[in-house]
């Protein structure tokens, strides 16, 4: 309950003066720790306010506290990283945190020297959104600051959380009602970094697999290299075969909207002969020209329920939470007649 | 030229014996100062990674250096504004710096409190992207660290530099080439953020009214609340229309492309009775189904500009730049039969 402050003008001494209370209340309030009354809250941000204070960052980083998460973005392409990350603002302001992002640019160096960085600047906690740092290493930093991870499946681990939709039961659910039409010849576009099982898209290959399999239908996935540049050449191949399935089940928006805009551009009919389902629910897949059917899980849910684990973690649990957020289907001109 | 550290196992006197050049030599290499050259920078840095030497953040920061940039932006939805950050992005990992981001929600308040911490974190500079802050309040800031502003106009600061696209010239040339095709009733859709003359959206109502003036023509701009969550509600008015112009231009493909689907849904001859055209090329509008024309301002290329800007401030200068960068018109077929 050290005060925190030296020499400045306006101290934390001034605040507890001009509002009427003790040194320790005013401290409790700026560290925002439980138990912290609305009344007591109002006086002293009142005072705060009236003469001006502002802790020093260094003042409040030798309590350890800069009121500051770091969130760790894998890239900013993909649109539905902004969607959980503004679940995540929301509720970090309510807690009245701030928070600074990082682009690890899908480069597990960059995100080591970044949360190296966060570390560094005494943040106080960190969300990482679908890191390439899995396992060990992730651990090791989570044994220094409260850690979060979110769109990446680790349930195992014991040393941060994890939050997820539950993209194995979605996939499942997907195939399901695909098949409910009567299409058997499903086909899957995934992504080529699939060998590692925290991957959301490797957790998506699995519950098609799973579901085809409970159909008694052949599963066949099609790896599809990602990258923002040749996108659209990389999906032209799988447009252009002869033989086409009956129905393109996509990890992600990010292929889907790609796939059924220019199987319509080569007159595809959609969906009566070729059916077209994504992943992420983005903005253009609703768009009345794209109208493409696409998994909704809830992105601001999860940075939500993310942000909210993180909060309880640094006030103080230390037992490890992995939580599935539940989404649903949402059905377009894509896949519904 | 203090070497700043203090205790650690491995410290910038073992760095600069291992690598046989002077402790202030290191230093330099280190705040990636003016005039070092690359072979003896090859040889600390190749010294660094044999002794696995991590100056402490407090010892950059003693020095002033925090080899980190901020980077503000005004909030994360638009899809013009990840392209910049990728700009910025390129440029500092070339020069050695990383940077730490802050979404200030369009909120001048959240603003001003995220640019405070990035102060706190003793960061070596910021880039702003359209803020909301300007005029003086930016000023402020740009006294206390060196600062470069993006996407907002502001060509008399002589505290700060600013990276834009030529806003006004850029509307001209649009309206000029929609009218080259007979078009007389051509109408703008802007938002409602214009009475700040800072905002690009401000400066491309100000093109468009100078050419259509020019021309002969009579402007019509139509004001539009720009909301993520009721955009598609917010266009329907216009598309409802009886009485429809020849052409829309749009301050940003956030309307444009909403504007051109719901249109084509409505059964517009697109581009022969309307013709339709965006600004920002954002990937989007260049769905077949969508084909948008749109104008690109080259957002890697000002992000680019403003870090350079920004590492030269860094580097000592204080005279201030304003910089336009030139883009092209991407023609398609919503006004390009």
């Amino acid at each position: 309950m050290d005060d925190g402050t030296t020499s400045q003008r306006v101290t934390i001494r001034t605040v507890a003066q001009d509002a009427g209370v003790s040194v320790s209340a005013v401290s409790k309030v700026l560290r925002n720790a439980y138990g912290v009354s609305d009344e007591l809250r109002k006086k002293v941000d009142s005072s705060i306010s009236r003469l001006g204070y502002r802790p020093s960052m260094a003042a409040r980083s030798m309590r350890g506290r800069t009121q500051t998460v770091g969130i760790l973005l894998v890239e900013m392409e993909n649109p539905f990283l902004p969607v959980i990350v503004s679940g995540i603002m929301n509720e970090l302001s309510q807690a009245n945190y701030k928070s600074m992002l990082a682009v690890g640019r899908a480069d597990m160096m960059i995100e080591t020297s970044l949360i190296d960085s966060m570390l560094d600047f005494r943040m106080d906690g960190i969300i990482l959104v679908a890191p390439r740092l899995k396992g060990a290493l992730l651990s090791k930093y989570a044994k220094q600051i409260p850690t979060v991870v979110v769109g990446h499946h680790e349930p195992g681990s014991t040393d941060f959380d994890t939050v997820n939709g539950n993209d194995v039961e979605a996939m499942r659910q997907i195939v399901r009602r695909v098949h409910r039409d009567g299409r058997r010849r499903i086909e899957m576009v995934s992504i080529d970094r699939s060998s590692n099982d925290s991957d959301v898209s490797y957790q998506r290959e699995v519950g098609y697999t799973a579901e085809m399999m409970a159909l008694g239908l052949t599963e066949h996935i099609r790896i599809n290299r990602l990258s923002e540049q040749h996108k659209r050449e990389a999906i032209a191949p799988l447009v252009a075969r002869p033989d086409q399935p009956e129905a393109y089940i996509c990890w992600s928006d990010l292929h889907g909207i790609d796939l059924v805009s220019q199987g319509r551009a080569k007159g595809w009919r959609i969906p009566s002969e070729i059916a077209v389902v994504g992943f992420d629910d983005s903005p253009a897949a609703a768009l009345p020209q794209i109208d493409l059917a696409s998994y909704n899980h809830d992105g601001a849910r999860q940075g939500a329920e993310g942000t909210r684990l993180l909060l309880s973690r640094i006030h103080g649990r230390t037992d490890a939470r992995h939580v599935l957020v539940d989404g649903k289907l949402i059905e377009r001109s894509s896949l519904t007649a």
